[in-house]
């Protein structure tokens, strides 16, 4: 009887919110769009139109919601990479603070260049120089103890330009983006060239997307005895580079599924987005311009951070829409 | 006006449905309790517990919803994986079918005792008979063609005991425990020492577990030109072996979180389930115990698959929960 009585009630209900609900939408649709700090535009129009494509039931496009992809790079993509690569100052600061037991790298590449902050010197030392930055100040100690450094860097450290900690200086148009795609069912991915234990501490509180959606570069870890427990431990060894081919491979090792839609910012992230395009259905494939020397950066075929220039030649017959900071973005960092 | 009505309707609604929720719930409570397929019991009142103190918002021990991780060993922990683990008899249909074009295995070692059935010797060989079995079958193709194939392979092979497919052929408890935990706010995972890759193409159809969610042991792969475009190309060569002490760096790899519970069932798991319930806060470790030779198998410290011995003996001192198949399952495979 109390349940017949409460589905009633329930029935009632639902047809009373179903009204509600849809007065509102017409409300909600009339005051306000989706993806608010994007201009109207074409780009804007193409992003709405491939989502809407891809969630409604009766398109042939339809891709069910636990299909639906979407990755993104990091640097450049979602946060700021000029001047430098915000890795790389948590890196200097690590070197720093490390210097004193480390004589030797007042003479030594790239550290010299490092503790200078010469950064085209650091630049000049190429991957391997890289390389060495990263196994001299990622390894050595535990997983918990590193991401505990990372994120409190992160959350402390202040961008020259935007004068907030490098964990809220992130482009808010794409916070709308990320959020507009999970409202539509998607899951959002991080897909980034930098080092996979060095974001997930502020991946969630920076994007709202947790640490096992966070695909990035790694350094060989092993589960070993360390002051009597076990611990992870991080060796001084390259584990995975998640960058150019490497990136279709850290999606198909990490998500196994190919994306429905990718957005990048660099030659770097061509792979990524030839990989997702490439696949069957609709998908859909954007590259950051970085154009606004006023409100970011401007910067592309020749920078020393994340150069676009080949796909600025072939975006056009690959059907990948540029994105131009200028032009689509109301807003940059807020 | 209309937003102004469509607010009171919702305010007046909102009230209706809440009551009528919790009319709604005292009846589910009384007619039902959370996994049915579980008996009554000390281990059953754990789970339980367990999950009402992570999820009580007013509880010590509350975990925020992301970060409720629960892993899940896959063989003999979600399928059964008596007489044989399932991928070996995927890889031996392999070998059969390629061996016409390979007539030395007729002679050599172990794909020899492969072709005969004789899983002990298979098993004599090692863990480089293995090895060198899932380079030969598992490796020199596309990851969409492995794909296809393996999940086709599971969806119309079926178990010798049980007369299902191998995809379907799963314990019913435990596709009870996922969904309740997932209904509890839980990201509910596997983590295999069995191929990542042979098991993704069913992973959702047979747990609900999107391949996002899957850790396992994989093969190197490469994103390279293959009749004249680029594919993902598995390469035969270990990528990663995700067993013992590779699963806490599994974990770490492709979670970047500490699980709150852990499931197993072999002395393989311990690794997983140390890592687990050494965390701080309220952990639970489990592993099942097959202890019932009528309705599955019953095996344990000496057996040639998932060998339950050290863990028995230290289980107590650990505060783990050892599930007894016989006396804690109503139902094994449905």
């Amino acid at each position: 009887m109390r349940k017949q009585m409460a589905l009633g009630a329930n029935m009632l209900c639902l047809w009373v919110f179903t009204i509600t609900i849809q007065a509102y939408s017409s409300v909600v649709e009339a005051s306000q769009t989706p993806l608010p700090s994007w201009a109207d535009g074409r780009t804007k129009t193409v992003i709405i139109e491939f989502v809407q494509k891809v969630t409604d039931p009766n398109s042939p496009y339809f891709v069910p919601e636990d299909m639906r992809v979407a990755t993104f790079d990091n640097d450049g993509t979602l946060w700021p990479e000029y001047p430098i690569y915000t890795q790389l100052l948590f890196a200097q600061d690590r070197v720093k603070a490390m210097a004193p037991k480390h004589p030797e790298w007042k003479t030594q590449q790239p550290f010299k260049a490092l503790l200078e902050g010469d950064h085209q010197g650091v630049a000049a030392s190429g991957m391997k120089g890289l390389m060495e930055i990263v196994m001299a100040t990622h390894s050595g100690m535990t997983a918990d103890a590193f991401a505990k450094e990372a994120g409190e860097w992160l959350r402390t450290t202040k961008h020259p330009k935007f004068q907030m900690p490098y964990s809220e200086a992130v482009y808010t148009p794409q916070l709308e983006l990320l959020a507009y795609l999970r409202a539509n069912g998607f899951r959002t991915f991080i897909v980034s060239g930098g080092g996979i234990a060095f974001m997930r501490p502020v991946s969630q509180e920076s994007y709202g997307i947790p640490p096992y959606q966070v695909v990035g570069s790694s350094v060989v870890t092993k589960y070993e005895q360390r002051d009597g427990e076990y611990q992870l431990v991080r060796q001084p060894k390259v584990g995975f580079i998640n960058d150019k081919e490497g990136k279709p491979v850290g999606i198909y090792e990490h998500i196994g599924l190919r994306p429905i839609l990718a957005f990048g910012n660099s030659d770097s992230d061509m792979q990524m987005i030839q990989y997702t395009t490439d696949g069957d259905g609709l998908r859909l494939g954007l590259y950051l311009h970085h154009t606004d020397a006023d409100r970011e950066y401007a910067y592309d075929r020749k920078s020393h951070v994340g150069t676009l220039d080949k796909v600025l030649d072939i975006a056009e017959e690959h059907d990948w829409l540029i994105v131009d900071m200028k032009r689509d973005w109301l807003k940059v960092v807020e």
